[in-house]
């Protein structure tokens, strides 16, 4: 077993990237808190730059490579989040990132990934072989959107964060895509608050992570969900073992449990969340987690990279 | 004249309201801030309690008035944000309220309010005419939506966080109903920080406090814009002196300049914000404030309570 990322990784990484990524706040919700019977705190983690967490991983990446290696560029691939966090890290780290985009990937997204400096290549198809071209004749370097230790490591500081401005909590619950994210998280609360439990939540159309701890090791899955943040191809090499080492459950929720948890974000908790964000609510508001009533129960509000005609069909 | 609301009285209310309100986040936001050329700050009022600043006002007026005075509850009249802070200040303070609005008030509104606790009357009457039959009928305490100095210093407090949590601003901008919450943030500013410009934003259909500026002293207006929560009807005897002697400016704006506003709001900020809290960043983007580049500015993000059905209305 490859040795996992742990709480001196995370606090490293936020060292590192410093004041290049914003500390997001906690928000206490008390008007949905009293509505489920318990004591609400969300991790606004759509106000990171780039609009989601996935900066924090990028950043601590780059700024551990050698300068040598970035010397020709970075090159990934991504349907959005991952590629406008690149795309400023790029910048931030003195490189060029190029990100292998989806034809069909929003025009929002594309939009925000170049307005922060990076080359977006469209196309229709598999995005890893154009990826591979590139990075082979442009001798850019890869970075996975989260299968990588150090994109683990950087990711953990949402809850390094979450653990000193929360209370102690007694659940947290976490979006799960590729595992990144809640991997660098658990990390952090296995070692300073091993007594709040730590759930994962995956859509039944995206549930690769859940099938990995079923079979044992990733299996590939093709995605299906209109939560786009979520919708990973597999559970990665690296993430698998933290998420099956430090997570205390993962759960699968319908696509249709997401739109009642967004709408709630926005009206009641005023955030304009995307709806991959909204999948540790409605996992609460469907079942599919269980808190105890009066117990403290953290969510992370993931992002808020969404178009805004898209909303309707959420909300309705 | 009558004596101004100073900041020893806000720092008053600040600490008697307490942990009763919440300390709303102040955000710094570079995608809009590096588009035009100016560091941004938003104080993300909107995640107050009851989803507006109006609680820290309410709340401070009837934690300050003798037990005594509140036996019979209070009443108010109100199209939304200051129905659903009296409910919930009401039930904090250990009365009861009942709130007057306008038949046609948002569903949202009104059922945030019952939520609180408060008792909602609907009616197709002047809400003055009625709400001063139940003050009469029921003995209660009539509490003013904004024209009261408690009002004014409760409302303060959003100021004195933004001075505390913000660098030093150039330039501030508040969004002026009936003109409390300007007020209160100048009576802050004033003092603090004497040195930043503070700017009122009201809509061309909603400007009594220009035309009060104007004449030297209020007028009634019938207010029409779309941003209903700076509809007010006239400023008020205690807020017009207040913005005239404290305020730098006011400025009005086309309610046609809050949907690019909004929408930006939304899609590069995050914030689920209702129409008037964008007032201040629809000065700035059509040009009624002008800011030096590069300067430090400070936008207040008042409230969220809007209806989602509403928003395709102001984005298209």
């Amino acid at each position: 077993m490859p040795e996992l990322v742990n709480l001196t990784d995370v606090e490293q990484a936020h060292r590192l990237v410093g004041e290049r990524v914003h500390r997001t706040p906690t928000l206490s919700v008390t008007s949905i808190g009293d509505e489920l019977g318990l004591q609400l705190w969300l991790k606004a983690e759509l106000f990171q730059r780039t609009g989601s967490f996935k900066l924090r991983g990028v950043l601590n990446a780059l700024l551990t490579l050698p300068a040598d290696e970035l010397r020709h560029g970075v090159v990934s691939m991504s349907a959005g989040n991952h590629a406008a966090a690149l795309a400023l890290g790029a910048t931030a780290a003195g490189t060029t990132a190029t990100v292998v985009m989806p034809a069909h990937a929003s025009e929002v997204k594309v939009a925000a990934t170049r307005r922060y400096g990076g080359t977006v290549v469209l196309t229709d198809r598999p995005l890893v072989e154009v990826m591979g071209e590139i990075a082979e004749s442009e001798s850019r370097l890869v970075i996975h959107p989260f299968d990588d230790p150090r994109i683990i490591a950087g990711a953990g500081g949402v809850g390094l964060e979450f653990v000193e401005d929360a209370p102690p909590l007694d659940l947290l619950v976490v979006p799960v895509g590729g595992g990144g994210l809640i991997s660098g998280i658990a990390a952090v609360f296995k070692e300073r608050s091993p007594a709040t439990r730590v759930v994962g939540v995956e859509p039944h159309g995206a549930d690769g992570m859940t099938r990995a701890l079923a079979a044992g090791a990733p299996v590939t899955i093709v995605p299906s969900t209109l939560a786009d943040g979520l919708a990973a191809p597999f559970a990665g090499d690296t993430t698998f073992p933290h998420v099956r080492e430090l997570v205390d459950e993962v759960v699968t929720i319908d696509d249709g449990a997401i739109g009642p948890a967004l709408r709630m974000l926005y009206e009641r908790a005023k955030l304009a969340a995307e709806p991959s964000a909204a999948a540790p609510l409605a996992a609460l508001l469907c079942g599919a987690v269980a808190a105890e009533p009066g117990s403290r129960v953290g969510l992370v509000v993931s992002g808020g990279n969404v178009d805004l005609a898209r909303l309707p069909a959420f909300f309705d």
